[in-house]
């Protein structure tokens, strides 16, 4: 038998709709509109499908599991009701006029994370647009998008989607983003989105009804590991490579951010990571794009990102969170957590020269020896940032750099980042010192789960010294104190910030020195630890 | 902070006895001997010592563990009592007289392996050593001991092994495996030892009452998870390679057979086989005898016994159960269980061609696509046999291959096996027919365990279309049943079929052709499946 991944999800062409779900283990598969049932068939790798006539972009339709739970397609493109309505078929059609696009190289671009749905008042990829203009004068060249894949309500990170094909409809759906991705192009700015391939969120999660989606073998922090290497894999390692493929071909996106890739277990002979690597490279050629992978990983090892020559998985490149904490934990004097890690100059002075921090040296707050040094891997394939979603937002209080630290250290930080050998990253507003926080928000219906959420926040900080009650991630207020103001007109500290950002870019942009990505080209002068001097 | 992994146990040497134990989050490790307590200094990672000097070898000692449980030592030399009981300290004194030796390649090894216990009447190391004119005259040049590290009891195979440095005692201890070795080395045959380095017995197992040696990050199948990559895991990880290098070093060992790999789960930067595989090379260099590193895994992974250079862990080779898969099931016509995958000539004539029958194609049994094709690996990294303990062991009445098929496949199956360009490998007995069963036993001193044995066997089977009852692993007469007879000179067939394999063996050492090792040199002529010709 060959393989032959079937593409799953509604696909409207010429005036009919087909549809294919994967459900091995059923022994009967309907797909229902309006009442109607349809029969769909089975093949021998455990892909059901039809083709309907009369299901045109819109129709919404569920699938009925032998002859029980009606529920929504696990590869829905579309939940126009939310994570536990219909699935609907979309319209396939629209007019690109990015024909010129080539994307960009993860070691030319000047990267910019934003969420959605607090980056504007209106929380769409439409408002986003305005925006454009702003982004380019900074400097910025790709925006990173966090998760936008359906989740339970209209406000969350995006790391509990359930529907990892469907657009969050809350956001704008399928159409919002493909505007979006077309107008970023036309003003030669990238976009880059970050997808969860390590777990699914917990409301409005029906695919382990459709098929062994999930394995027992391992342990994930947010809920069951994917199944990625035990029995009927394939059909689950497919839905996530044809997904990768969707943003990336479908919706012209430039390069995916991996989410948490260590929680990706997989003892295959050929890992999840190097397949995926491999599919993205065939569609690179097969489309003259630049498409980049960068990864979220926690293990300190170069094998994600090392060349298959080598016996690595080939990613592009990687976000590295130990440069965030050397530069943090220096500039606040903040050692508790994990920060008891770091602290020094001379752990910065490391983060600037050998990219990870922990190269085999002992970690206290590990409790074991961490990490090797990535001897073959170039500057630019280092993504660093001195505040992201996770570095703020994972705050009891979701307070930004700008509240914890002086006007001067800002200007420090950014530099820092800005005009380090690596891949600087800027998270939504920093650029200006926004001062509104960016705190953990959910919005599910479960009031269990809730309740679970609300437990769980509070249990996280432990480890922290920090005092202050926990907001309410339920809460409608939290949210909306995280939508950025865009005050930097009516504040000079503000407008002089933005300044400086878009000094050191340009700055980055105008110095061959800071394009030097060998690793050997680099020799950083570390004075002492007293001074703070690198 | 550097790491100096210490050496664990207790070392006798220049009349006083050094005592050394891992036991990180403990705060108080006394020593105890004949009821006199002796406090033990801890250091900064974790192990505790003391140099004794009225200890000296033979003594009986345990450890106090703050105040409390009074246990054996994790790394004793000797349980002369068994599981339950003190820990002796051994002498480390032994007249090697094998410095000529420099071990034996993996390549040019003809193996054999053997359980000590039921090799002969005696079921000890001793009574091995008469025994290897036989085996010289027969031509193999290597024994494989199944696994030696004390076990509760008597009687077991020796994957239930709970003292990894401790050498069982009811086979002759630590003195009578060096007697073993060193008369080995000057008979000219290489001795590898099978370790277990995946997770340890369930009875007289109290490792993790001195440290976080399991883990719940993973599962196996035989119970909790080794701590190689958690919190506190460099005592776990020099613990296991410490053990590899004291069989190797202080027994002259030649090689190891890692015991299912596949169940060490690891996902730091430096995976724990990549580890001991660099540990081994360093003895290697330092005592210029070769060491051969072996893995047993279910992965078809090239990975394990790829070259560092390529991203491989650089093992010297591997078992290959789907060679055997695949002779037996097209031999046997038993297609049951995991035969299920195999049954055709061609299976027989890809396990020759491309070492593993499954290198990308779709396995009935395991419901995915499977393996990859060890492009780069030469033909003498892979071990192969017709019978093992585990395949015949692991058949409900532990029936040999004698029992299944007729006197002439018996001779075609040792041809398939020790003239292929494979390591052949042959199970004690079958060079002569063995009729004895090779069966499950154990000898647990705890009853609910017994019952779960005996429970788990039971189940075992399911998968198969066996009929009978299946033996009392517990029962003293299954093992005894399980004694081989020796009976090859009375009988004339069982004579014939020695000589067949000393035939074999001797075409193979002769042939050059069969000394070829590189994969393009091959080509197998697949006939057709109805007449079975390679």
């Amino acid at each position: 038998m060959n393989y032959i991944a079937k593409p799953v999800g509604s696909f409207y062409k010429d005036s009919a709709c087909e549809f294919v779900v994967w459900a091995p283990q059923r022994e009967q598969v309907s797909l229902i509109i309006n009442d109607k049932t349809y029969p769909l068939r089975k093949d021998d790798l455990g892909y059901w499908s039809a083709t309907i006539k009369e299901a045109g972009p819109g129709t919404q339709y569920k699938y009925q599991l032998d002859g029980d739970k009606i529920l929504p397609d696990p590869a829905s493109r579309a939940q126009t009701q939310g994570v536990h309505g219909p699935s609907s078929v979309v319209d396939p059609e629209f007019n690109w006029n990015d024909s010129d696009w080539m994307g960009i190289p993860l070691g030319e671009m000047i990267m910019y994370e934003l969420h959605v749905g607090t980056f504007t008042k209106e929380g769409t990829f439409a408002s986003i647009i305005p925006k454009l203009p702003y982004l380019k004068d900074l400097g910025v060249n790709a925006i990173e998008l966090m998760p936008v894949a359906q989740f339970p309500g209209s406000r969350n990170w995006g790391y509990d989607g359930v529907y990892p094909f469907a657009v969050q409809d809350s956001y704008g759906g399928v159409k919002g983003l493909k505007e979006l991705v077309n107008e970023c192009h036309r003003q030669g700015i990238a976009v880059v989105q970050d997808v969860v391939y390590n777990h699914l969120g917990p409301e409005g999660n029906y695919l382990s009804e459709y098929g062994p989606y999930f394995t027992d073998k391992y342990k994930t922090n947010w809920g069951k590991a994917i199944n990625y290497d035990d029995a009927w894999c394939d059909g689950v390692r497919s839905y996530y490579w044809q997904n990768a493929l969707m943003w990336l071909d479908e919706f012209h996106i430039d390069g995916l951010r991996l989410d948490a890739v260590h929680a990706i277990w997989d003892v295959s002979s050929k890992h999840f990571i190097d397949e995926l690597r491999m599919k993205v490279r065939q569609l690179e050629q097969e489309t003259g794009r630049k498409k980049v992978l960068i990864a979220e990983f926690d293990l300190n090892n170069p094998r994600y990102i090392s060349s298959p020559e080598k016996g690595g998985y080939g990613l592009d490149g990687q976000w590295v969170d130990e440069f965030h904490h050397a530069l943090r934990s220096l500039i606040t004097e903040d050692y508790s957590g994990y920060y008891e890690d770091f602290g020094t100059a001379k752990h910065l002075a490391k983060a600037f020269k050998d990219s990870y921090v922990y190269t085999g040296e002992y970690s206290k707050h590990r409790k074991k020896f961490f990490g090797s040094y990535p001897e073959t891997n170039t500057f630019d394939q280092f993504v660093v940032f001195s505040q992201n979603h996770d570095q703020v937002g994972n705050r009891m209080l979701g307070d930004r750099l700008t509240h914890n630290i002086s006007y001067e250290a800002l200007k420090l930080a950014a530099a820092a980042v800005i005009l380090s050998p690596y891949v600087p990253m800027l998270f939504m507003g920093e650029e200006y010192g926004e001062k509104n926080p960016f705190q953990y928000f959910i919005s599910h219906t479960d009031k269990e789960l809730v309740e679970l959420v609300r437990k769980g926040r509070k249990e996280e900080f432990s480890y922290f010294k920090w005092e202050g009650e926990v907001p309410d991630p339920q809460g409608e207020e939290t949210f909306k104190q995280c939508i950025l103001s865009w005050n930097y007109e009516k504040d000079e500290k503000s407008n002089t910030l933005l300044s400086f950002y878009k000094r050191l870019i340009s700055i980055r942009k105008g110095s061959r020195a800071l394009q030097n990505k060998q690793r050997q080209s680099l020799n950083i002068l570390f004075v002492d630890d007293a001074t703070k001097v690198i």
